[in-house]
């Protein structure tokens, strides 16, 4: 299957490169082995020694270096063999594959197209992930799915009404439909319900009762990236118009894919809030309440790709709701255009 | 692979479709779902939505209709859909297949090909189902292996000797032949051991002792369904020509089966009796019996279809014994072919 | 995959194959199936009946004769069918493949090529199995991985300072580099580390203190037969001249492998001693350590060829090191093109 590639995907949380410690993780269909050298920065090589195919993740750390434990080549951090038995000069042909790693915003950044057009100023920002301001558990999630199935899933909320009704959703999320802004990168979906009842998660960790003005306001970016404000506050205090009363519930929800393979994904996602922030278990259980609606989610996505392989012959019919998910898969169309066009090119 | 398909199939025992809950089957290779109406009435659907190929059985049933639980598509029992989120007048493209169900002889069955052919007439009784003159508990078997291999069993009980020494079988079962007869649907195979010894199954419920005149009569309709008539009786006590005196041992046995896929198989038994109908745990002991026998049969045909997959390119060479499975699988081959020229006429 | 066919392979330990009992082993892909007749001698079949493909592994041994538990036909060890229910006169041509088999050295030989080259005098010679000089314990590990991974590991030695470096290696097998001796089936592969320190696994079984020479003498026979002489001695006491003294640690090694599918093998190895010969445990500590090893080589192999079926694409690089396994494959290479000549021709 064919993968954007000219884009930076996120790799992991920073917790999970550990100081110590060699991390597998397959991307894009890519076995990529993650460590940190000496003075912690985050390398990323092929994980597939250039020798033998042995895999380095069960090599050995050695400064800045990985060393294959079977025949014992030595790689530094760009994948240059530095040191192979019985080799005086080692050939430079003797290398594996390095990526541009960046760490930002808690979040490995991984670029794995062409290394020419790799631009750190273009990965997107999570600022609530390690602000003072915003408290957040991070999460991770291994789907059996091909990612643009989530993407479609995140793109479209009206099944919050029908997969979610006990966690992220209310009826309202059947009937309303939101407004889609779309430009060359990323398309911005907004839902609000005014005067309407509060969902089961909000109701959850709410200090006050009635009927609630809630929003989802969220900018998606091809290929798999969500970053969503979202909130609950007293019907009629003036959310629409900025007005984030203090009661008010606010969140800033993080959901990211990267493809491991055709049929498989990794997810990382976070839900941060900036209330309350020294109350105790109150991040632990928003995070236990995003984690069992998406285990709904996942549950139905994975149900879907066993369907549709089962019957890969039948159509998709599509319906209004569409909308949004349908300008996704065709901006990341445009993107794989783009991508032949530069690989034809070069 | 190529199934027979305007035949009527079993699609389960009536008591697997619940008045509440929605069973999802694969058969010829197409996931269903069934659940009963408000009537009580089976419905039969395409086990995904023609939306984004979500299993309905994972839907909600709202009276005789079942909504997708992802978007909230609402199929009616003919597969209509009858609402979508957004849709004020939902197009009439929306729809998943719609299978002809009918309930007989507590068996569902379905009709999974040319729709205009569907005739309930045709198909086949077993009276002994819910007769008051028979008792049997309802058997169940899943097979990893073609259903031709369980069909080629059933038409050469030669096996019965080797295979189920200790239940069904004696070792006059590897020196008779039976009698065949053809006609353009079905085969007729008897079966007859006059003065034999009794088979083990039958010596477990027997009430005398001695020889027996034993027999194995039975129809095989294409492409998978025996019904039999079995038994044991005092040798010489005229069951030949048709009196069955009471001691005699009389069965109705029943074994179909419908492909699940290509490598895999729905199994469907029972085998009634007609004696002692209120003797506690006569019924459920000639079960175990034939569960025992039929795990005998399964582990071989297993073994064998592993066999099959690992040398696709060794030939199977006929023996004598093979005329009844040899002229089933001929009928078979007609059928399809009768189904490739009827596809190509329409 | 293309196997090497005209040679003779081990089919197993000799006590694998019971007086009693049939084994069923999958060898080139092929399944067989191994008994011994009435004067002990092995059978093997072909582990499938030619009439409808049941394991003949499933049927039941009769005098020199197996017969299939299917629908009755009994074959020879010559493999002819010489009863078949139903059959007055077997047909010639109901036979199923039967494959010379030798026992020598307590292993069970198997020639699976063209019968008219099987040469049991060809046999290699491996008498430290059932010498009263040696003692050894047999051992079998299952690989999930192509023979010829297994053929590299054991044609360069320079893994055992990175792979074994507790148990069979010191960081001498990184530097050092063996003598190779090539003549038309075989490669002879010559390590002496002189005045070095001693290895692990001798160290837990010496009686001497302080440096010693160390060798690894061994012949490789393609398509995967090593045999080895191995050992330490106290430095400077005359073991590169020939002259082994008493408290000097002599080993024979036995490790050959036979492939079971083009991505899993079967491998025998041992480790025999000629040193106190009556120490108790002595024998088993030797084996114990060997395993632990040869867990370590399987631990990366299996990864290896994992990491090589998820990047099929990607090339293997050269360096030094890999004379002996390069030489190994060229003879490989040329056994199979001499093979499909002879076949042409044939």
């Amino acid at each position: 299957m064919e993968f954007v590639r000219n884009c930076w995907y996120v790799a992991g949380w920073d917790h999970e490169v550990r100081a110590d410690g060699l991390l597998s993780r397959k991307l894009l269909g890519e076995p990529i082995v993650f460590y940190r050298g000496q003075r912690g920065q985050v390398v990323a090589l092929e994980d597939r020694c250039c020798h033998r195919a042995a895999p380095l993740s069960l090599g050995r750390r050695e400064g800045d270096c990985l060393r294959c434990m079977y025949h014992g080549l030595k790689f530094d951090a760009a994948g240059a063999c530095v040191e192979a038995p019985g080799c005086e000069r080692v050939p430079p042909k003797l290398a594996v594959r390095s990526y541009p790693v960046v760490e930002k915003d808690r979040f490995v950044w991984i670029w794995m197209g062409d290394p020419a057009l790799a631009d750190a100023s273009a990965i997107l920002d999570f600022p609530w992930h390690d602000s003072p301001d915003w408290r957040m558990k991070p999460g991770y999630l291994h789907y059996k799915a091909n990612y643009l199935l989530i993407v479609d899933n995140l793109l479209d909320f009206s099944h919050l009404a029908f997969v979610h009704p006990t966690t992220l959703g209310t009826s309202s999320n059947a009937e309303a439909r939101p407004r889609i802004e779309r430009d060359a990168r990323s398309l911005r979906i907004h839902w609000w319900f005014l005067n309407d009842q509060i969902s089961p998660n909000h109701k959850r960790v709410a200090t006050f009762d009635g009927p609630v003005d809630r929003w989802q306001l969220y900018e998606w970016n091809a290929p798999s990236f969500m970053r969503m404000d979202s909130g609950s506050a007293p019907a009629g205090s003036g959310a629409p118009e900025g007005n984030r009363v203090p009661q008010a519930l606010q969140f800033r929800h993080t959901s990211v894919q990267t493809p491991e393979t055709e049929s498989t994904t990794h997810y990382w996602f976070c839900q941060a809030h900036n209330f309350r922030l020294d109350e105790e278990g109150l991040t632990e259980r928003i995070y236990a309440d995003v984690v069992k609606a998406f285990d709904e989610d996942r549950e139905m996505i994975e149900a879907q790709q066993r369907t549709i392989d089962a019957t890969p012959a039948r159509p998709m019919l599509p319906i209004p709701a569409d909308a949004a998910l349908n300008q996704a898969r065709w901006m990341i169309e445009q993107r794989l255009k783009g991508e032949r066009e530069h690989a034809r090119a070069a």
